[in-house]
């Protein structure tokens, strides 16, 4: 079947989803007998609905190469819900207008679960409504919280991203004749994977203390326990924290861990504020809280080579597998082994990877320890390899610049 | 004179002053007709005070190589205030005795300008007591405000690492269809050259629209209209601001800019916070504050190729020319041109750099637009050039391993 492509982001940005955008943008390029023009939606579902698309021209191939190493979603995200199109259409018409009048039978969208969701009803729209049209979703979340795929692209960039922070914060601290408490506050409201990936630090020698995870109930004694004790023997203590860790009642820390001040205030911060109030109040240590904030999802100046290459490998794939005819598919990594690390390209229903959010499992939490255990080692530590060299230009990273679109 | 080296590293770290570390040993051990052996102070002047040394050893010179991309202060730093030696001789008595014992006549301090108040202390007294020994500073502080030296080893990498997060955290805010004003809040209490420094992300396309330094005084409601005019403009909005920002008064904006929230509250945070808090009440647009922390000195990710060649030759230098009998003096960088980029290594009295703190001058400053001026490009772009590369071990900077020492 002959046909347009039509390529669109969502969610938060990662590291590589331009990566993934790259793998598509080639891998239809390449395949110019079966596809003519390659169309990117200017903010997600948003730029479909409403006709505003970016055209792609194969001669500004050299700009576009560099998304490789872009951070944000070059073309524009959106968080944007469609609704069930049994009860409201609109949207939905007007993305079949959209497909029509450009002539587009390969859509893919690039995300997260609520993504694949998205997806997963343009699909089953676009079959009851009988529009020849391939639908798969590319995964992409540095939660790496998607179900139906070992792990995810943007994961191993972030977890690389926040193992070496926590290598060079533990170098920085353990200069000083006394070392602080610091409490690196690292986003995951629901599932652990990226705090738990600052562990990785420690095979340099430098790195966490004590990793707290979402999936595991916090408790405040216990925590002051193993801070008292590893502070006396090192002089310093390094903590990775993820923001949404809960106490045994299921409530967030950063709520019910809020102190008052002797002026009967409310202190005012996240989890890491909270850890850090708690410490200084009660063991008199200087405490420190530490955000990553947009950098775990952005710093594309340390990616992971093989995150890379996988999410545009990732990208390629999802259309190579649309041009053989598959639709309603979400493009998954099998791993077949993890020393040395091998794995697969596959693929498994939109429906059953849409929605859900994968946690980590127990057997790679060490609850005792408050740390993590091999087997998390073992599935992480591939994922963080590989450097990408030689993209700055003048000390800065270079970014595409096509023409007649500026993000 | 033979004699033997001793070593020390003060004050805050930086992301190079293990590569300032490296030169001196390297120059040492190539001097071994001069000089013996290769002396660290643990913990700074300290460790100097208390016979803690640490003795290098010339067979381990793989192991010490990595510490040109080892963030903190390797051997451990220190924030100590020796006394006037005339009315308190006790440390500088036991000063005395360490270098006897040890038979050192080359004395290196590498740090600030507190730090070269100490060299230049110690270096006073040494002469009165007539005790042979070449003692030399070597510049060292990421804030770059040291007298007589152009720039100060250690700036160049914490530039380049803020210029590419701002790049990276306005990619990412480029992203959504309606983006955040988003306030990065940069070292510097006195002088704005690390925040000036996120301008150079301009330069690919993206980065900080508005940039405030603690050289002028800040003004509230300007400060609200630009944001205001930038956000209608580009739905987004990225400001770089100094910590140390002060109002005409002189008085620091993260005190006296807190508000009072709806129950007679004063909110907390820095001046990131302070900033935001007023986009929120004042304009009602969603903003946010980003701390870089510890990360802006202890990036040795991406490290500047310049800045680390530079921080070893200084190291280098202050061995070649104490081993000519020079003392008393800070090794400085003279620049001779611009584009392109030249420079030759100088020194100056430690008097003349002790204790100063150098901001920047105005003609650097763009006051009307809060930015930052074409000559602020030309002194800072040539300081973040060139990267390391090949220095990842599994994906984490590989740190030195020495026998009978771990810091």
């Amino acid at each position: 079947m002959k046909g347009n492509v039509i390529y669109g982001q969502s969610g938060g940005p990662s590291s590589v989803i331009n990566s993934s955008a790259l793998g598509v943008i080639k891998e239809s390029f390449a395949n110019s007998d079966s596809i003519g023009e390659v169309y990117m939606m200017h903010h997600g579902i948003l730029g479909c609905i409403n006709d505003d698309l970016i055209k792609l021209d194969p001669s500004e191939e050299k700009e576009l190469d560099k998304l490789s190493h872009t951070a944000g979603a070059f073309f524009g995200n959106v968080r944007y819900k469609l609704q069930d199109f049994k009860t409201e259409k609109k949207d939905y018409l007007k993305i079949l207008e959209t497909l029509k009048k450009h002539d587009i039978h390969y859509f893919f969208y690039n995300g997260g679960n609520d993504s694949m969701d998205t997806c997963d009803k343009i699909n089953r729209f676009l079959e009851l409504y009988n529009y020849p049209c391939k639908v798969i979703g590319i995964p992409k979340t540095i939660d790496n919280d998607l179900e139906c795929t070992d792990h995810t692209p943007g994961y191993g960039t972030s977890a690389k991203f926040i193992a070496n922070a926590m290598e060079e914060i533990d170098l920085d601290n353990a200069s000083y004749p006394k070392g602080r408490v610091i409490i690196c506050e690292i986003m995951g409201r629901h599932a652990g994977w990226l705090t738990a990936a600052s562990s990785l630090a420690t095979l340099s020698g430098y790195g966490p203390d004590l990793i707290y995870v979402p999936e595991v109930p916090f408790e405040m004694d216990d925590f002051l326990n193993k801070v008292k004790t590893i502070y006396e023997k090192k002089k310093r203590c390094l903590v990775a924290v993820s923001e949404g860790i809960v106490d045994s009642y299921g409530s967030f820390i950063f709520q019910v861990g809020k102190k008052v001040d002797s002026f009967g205030h409310i202190r005012l911060g996240g989890v890491g504020q909270v850890l850090a109030n708690n410490i200084t109040d009660e063991l008199g240590l200087t405490a420190l809280p530490v955000e990553f904030s947009f950098l775990q999802r952005a710093c594309c100046r340390i990616s992971s080579g093989q995150d890379q290459k996988e999410a545009e490998e990732i990208g390629r794939k999802a259309v190579s597998l649309a041009l053989q005819g598959v639709s309603g598919k979400m493009i998954c990594i099998n791993r077949l082994s993890s020393k040395p690390y091998k794995y697969e390209l596959t693929s498994a229903d939109l429906t059953a990877c849409a929605n859900y959010e994968k946690k980590m499992p127990l057997n790679m939490i060490d609850v005792e320890k408050s740390f993590v255990t091999e087997d998390f080692f073992s599935y992480a530590l591939p994922l963080i390899q590989g450097e990408v060299e030689g993209r700055f230009e003048t000390g800065l990273l270079d970014v595409p610049h096509i023409k007649g679109y500026n993000c």
